[in-house]
């Protein structure tokens, strides 16, 4: 019994993600499925590689890892299954997959090509019902990954912009912003724990806050960056909404540089 | 071990999906409970009843679809549980079986009659959870639907839109939103395989996009129309909400005419 | 094998709530996983409390009902498991589990203190996933409660705000608005059931509807006060959103009094 886990941007408002699952228990009816998330922006490949980078580890050995963000679906674009040392993903090669494959240790890509494995009927706009769905669940099944198409050598990696260090500061960018308004950067605990000095967040040449521990380090409604939970510094509040207050979206720059006395 | 699907109105900011499940899995501890969708909007029938019929085929044989969208909770409505070819269904007889119901053989319909299937209390404001979860639970474990009440002959339709075509035009309207902004209509593929032309769409007299194969059949932005995966004609955009931007909503008036050089 | 619950607010656009759910299966893969809901207003303990309060009991007996909604996570308040004589509560000690565990028989409560069941490295922001779901997955899998740390004897309870009856009438107020509108009360059924006249809920001295037996007691758009399915009684509308058009809010004073003819 393997898991398969869930990552796409169809919402849970209709029934598109209910229906992947009703074709994975046709065809593995043991399988254990697990969504990650569905609310994926629409077509925000990037971030849905973010959720699936953060999260596809602390998965059984062996899950199935399935994301669907596919705004090419239909037309020529490859899609692709991955055989890690620990997992597989299953998803069009777009990059979504990228921010994950990079961690891992890859053993095998295969293209998506045996329409045996697929829905009898495949739609054009619906890959994850027809083409996805059936796919993972095979693999679930036990299926040798080589059986569904051809080797590949490469897929498309997404850019993942690394923070610039000079002068004794950082200069990183805003990577994700999650429910609770924190702004998750690039900036690393190896990349921060280089600084010989106690840190705090810059927007602008204006210091925001310092680098602590806890949100409650802080008065409730005080901004604070803290690492979190993903591995990468946050730049949060206690008890409120940082991104939206501080106006900041993914891309936004971020910089780290001694705390001045306030 | 059968499956049991989800159809409701309840959403997923309270505890009432979760407390159905509940009470499944008391009753039935082996059944897999699949979610189709809580987020239809409150007592929008039509809308439950259009994602039902979307997706429940797609389900394994003997799959129970469980769909709560009950406005009349609490007054005399019947209730019944239907017994198809391929799948079990259970729900208030208020129409949001019937667009499925049209597609599948009936073999029985019973009414939910017999309290010993119902929880001990049953309120006057929750029979997803009372009345509607154990009996969908009791189904699952291979109680016989005619144990459940008495045999009824019929059940409330829903009215079914249809496309007139007249004059090589067709006139249809818009029967679904999906999360996307994707505006679902009633043509289907069969109807608009009888036009002899290149298949425009137009709003009010005016030609909005062709119809064409895939999302990046036309620039990102622009307006394309498509065959969706529920097998109908939907007016989309290439990366944006085709609805909101065109203003449409269910009801609305769209015709297939032949393209005009632009 | 025992189901386990989850209630945080977490959301289900990030994939906090989905990576908990690899952690329990990772040590505890038979695990019967359902989701309460992710979306407790972030922070709101006593939103959180009421909805496990509404739901927990009807799930099988030994459940381990795992709720998250943990603002002060990070310092040092006490995260706790409870064995009652029906189920099993994990959560930070904060009042979230309070309102369940005060309708419970409680026979143990101990301290999560022996990091062996948390995952091996703990973060300061997500003790959802280090620490609350692993110890959950152990104690699934049947490791006795008295093994995750010391005893204790008391835990954080959170008021709950009884109504007062003087003079024939009712003071109650608001304790929870759910996705439909309804201004779920304190005023329980036994208390209302004390009354010899026709009830009628005022807001600021004026009537605002009856209490009736269904919605559709009354005409649609209009109000309606109903014994709700969480056992107090609730001010809705055939049809509308209550809280929303009369401007009610959770705290909201209502009265119940003899209903004037209108």
């Amino acid at each position: 019994v393997r898991c398969i886990t869930l990552t796409t941007d169809f919402g849970t408002q209709d029934w598109f993600a209910g229906t992947m699952k009703g074709v994975i228990l046709r065809l593995a009816p043991q399988a254990r499925i697990i969504d990650l998330t569905h609310e994926i922006g629409p077509g925000d490949i990037r971030a849905g590689a973010f959720a699936l980078a953060a999260s596809y580890a602390f998965f059984p050995r062996k899950t199935i890892h399935l994301a669907v963000v596919d705004p090419g679906v239909g037309t020529k674009r490859r899609a692709i299954a991955v055989e890690t040392r620990n997992y597989f993903f299953v998803g069009p090669d777009n990059g979504l997959l990228s921010y994950a494959l990079a961690r891992e240790d890859i053993k095998a890509i295969h293209s998506l090509d045996d329409i045996r494995f697929f829905l009898p009927k495949v739609s054009s706009t619906f890959h994850g019902r027809d083409v996805f769905a059936p796919v993972a669940a095979h693999l679930s099944r036990g299926v040798a990954i080589r059986k569904l198409g051809v080797p590949v050598s490469d897929f498309i990696c997404l850019d993942w912009p690394l923070p610039k260090i000079s002068g004794g500061k950082i200069i990183g960018e805003v990577l994700y912003i999650d429910r609770f308004g924190n702004a998750i950067t690039n900036i690393s605990s190896p990349t921060l724990k280089q600084l010989r000095y106690q840190p705090a967040v810059f927007l602008k040449r204006k210091q925001i806050c310092r680098v602590a521990a806890a949100y409650q380090d802080v008065a409730p409604g005080g901004f604070i960056a803290i690492m979190g939970s993903s591995g990468f510094l946050e730049v949060s509040t206690n008890g409120g909404n940082a991104a939206e207050q501080l106006g900041l979206s993914v891309g936004a720059s971020i910089e780290v540089r001694p705390s001045v006395a306030r």
